[in-house]
């Protein structure tokens, strides 16, 4: 009799974005005439680039001819990719990385899914809270906790909560009460940032603790600050603790080209039972090659353009506009009486709810009054309760008219 | 202090095709002169078809404009693709499939990888064997295996061996032997197919044991006899316990562009320790709505163009070209005096060693002498040992070439 795995039956009876989905969908079959504005999933909205669609139109050319095809790619991804990152994400800022401590994707989503496999069921987790969901639910699909409690909090997960006193940035909890953290700096949700002496607490921690850190950077193009760190690697000692994601979507728009990679430095390691050290970079490779088979070559080369000097450009211009829509949106909440986080060095705004409204509240009140989409707070875990996140992501024009529809309806 | 899965440890130490690739670079830096000929690795060789460019340079486009630009894909795959596979792949030869039973993805590497999630860790697993690596490595690392005895199998796997005797393409086991059964039809490694009677008692034993089928379909464009089933739901009974994986990936060279999907009816169903029937539809889509983000959208009109007039006529032609090599591999292989199994309706010859050669010393002395790489049968199970996987993706000049060589170097 074929045995399902039932703890995923633990999790909560949607995924978050679906059920926001579910909710716009109906309301959009009732109002058929409402113009929504959609802040809600983290989706980018400006084209690709001209630099990344010129180089994917010439890597499809080339896949139409003998000279030029190409069929599986390398597993851990082609070398003009993994030598551009290389160069421009590490070696530019100081940081050295190996050729072969880096892995091609397909998301961070995925790698930060995909990467609890390699730990041991008996691992103690922590996240942050409010935390992106999928950092929690992998580790409940693989059992690594009990049954979420009456806050949909799941015992065995050790959540670290970002609070209004901490700048939702929190410090590390005590020396050995976790074995894996993950962080993610610009916060998705939040938008908040660590600095660099957080960051430094927090490699000391996972030291003193032999506990690893997966650091998930996937919004770094969005730290405006040059003396803010962009990857965990500018941390000493970090390359002994820490495994890093990053994404090409929200820094060039590949939300639907699908490109992103994780650093698994070759001093990290892991412990067996019986006390040996093995390093993780081992158990990633041999996960990635036997469960996943590569990113398309077409893809690849449209990730190598990001790094070109017009494709640098061009998605900094992007990059510009989304947080000039985050500086509006804050500026404009705020003057309009709400009590705004983030959207400084992030493409979020990390709103309080109003009037006591609980983030499922607020986020109804703001479809049906404003036809405006955002995420709960609630659906990032039981510190988002009371907040909202917007996101930057869409035209001026739609910006604009989702500040002047939220202040008609609920400034002060 | 951070555990590793001990489990992975299990594994041999490299995955079979990196362990091909290093003998085969040792090789070619010892004989720099040689010019090897690559039959090991099932990959492609042929160019993208004309209409499958065509359609990804427009998608490309699309993508660098304002209105035509698409963020994250659909979870479960672009309507468009969807009707396409319904359509063609189902509803063409009499199977009615929904399109919410339809999971597009990036690989059937991963599917075939990734389903074991949904499914408890007691559930016992049985396997054809010689066997496709990739579904026995990804239930060992999961847990589901003791560690492997001398000849490589894992305790805790059923092992249905596939033999001279059973034309590769052997019976179920015992009523009640195992609760979920990977079979692959035409079979990589050996070529060999199923008839609609043997998978017709493959259903009978799934339902009797209540048991779920995992139906790796992804060499089925190769099957060249109309009344050969391509789809495990043209046996009635199986959709209410076999799941289905195809590829574009050999069917249409997409071994770089990457897109798979997975078929899981509704009528599927595992259980719970309680008893309680949950579809397994659910699970699984709730695992790719967690762990998975969707296949870039210029991937899936590549995909879409697969089914178009055009595009089956010329994929059509690539597959007759791969079939005529099977062909002539078998026949002058054969001719040579080697006992040759499949190439008929599949890529894959098999191969017996000659002279009582284990797998891997054929493998190296085909290498070293023919400079022609195969792939060891030992390297897909115990079963596999004595014979070796040669693949028909290659020029008709290289084909031709590498009959000849093993020819005189191994020809009676």
């Amino acid at each position: 009799m074929a045995k399902i795995n039932e703890h995923y039956r633990k999790l909560p009876a949607g995924y978050l974005f679906p059920e926001i989905g579910r909710r716009v969908r109906g309301f959009q079959e009732a109002h058929p005439e409402a113009r929504v504005i959609r802040l809600g999933i983290g989706d980018v909205t400006l084209p690709l680039a001209p630099a990344v669609v010129e180089a994917m139109r010439r890597a499809v050319e080339e896949m139409g001819t003998v000279a030029g095809f190409r069929g599986y790619p390398p597993d851990q991804g082609e070398p003009f990719l993994i030598e551009a990152i290389r160069q421009h994400d590490y070696l530019a800022r100081g940081v050295e990385v190996g050729a072969d401590e880096i892995f091609v994707s397909d998301g961070s989503k995925q790698d930060s899914g995909n990467i609890q496999e390699i730990f041991g069921l008996a691992c103690r987790v922590a996240v942050t809270d409010p935390v992106y969901p999928v950092y929690v639910d992998t580790n409940v699909m693989a059992g690594r906790t009990g049954a979420a409690d009456a806050s949909g909090r799941f015992p065995g997960i050790l959540y670290v909560p970002g609070t209004r006193a901490n700048g939702f940035a929190p410090p590390p909890p005590p020396v050995g009460a976790a074995d894996l953290a993950y962080l993610c700096s610009p916060n998705n949700p939040t938008g908040a940032v660590m600095s660099r002496a957080l960051l430094a607490d927090w490699v000391a921690w996972a030291r003193a603790s032999d506990a690893v850190l997966v650091f998930d950077a996937a919004y770094d193009a969005y730290l405006s600050d040059p003396a803010l760190p962009r990857s965990i690697y500018e941390i000493p000692g970090a390359r002994e603790c820490a495994i890093e994601m990053r994404s090409f979507s929200k820094r060039a728009g590949f939300t639907g080209v699908r490109c992103a990679y994780t650093v698994v430095t070759r001093g990290v390691t892991g412990t067996t039972d019986a006390g040996e050290r093995v390093p993780l970079r081992e158990l990633w490779a041999r996960r990635q090659s036997t469960k996943f088979n590569g990113v398309p070559y077409v893809v690849q080369r449209a990730a190598e353009a990001v790094f070109s000097d017009e494709g640098r450009k061009q998605t900094g211009e992007q990059i510009r506009h989304y947080l000039e829509n985050a500086r509006l949106l804050r500026e404009g909440l705020g003057a309009a009486g709400f009590e705004v986080f983030g959207g400084e060095h992030a493409p979020y705004l990390w709103l309080a709810t109003p009037a006591g409204l609980s983030s499922w509240e607020f986020f109804d009140q703001l479809l049906s009054r404003c036809h405006v989409v955002g995420t709960p707070g609630a659906g990032f875990g039981a510190a988002g309760e009371g907040f909202l996140r917007l996101s930057a992501f869409n035209s001026r024009e739609n910006v604009d008219e989702a500040i002047a529809r939220i202040r008609r309806e609920f400034g002060r």
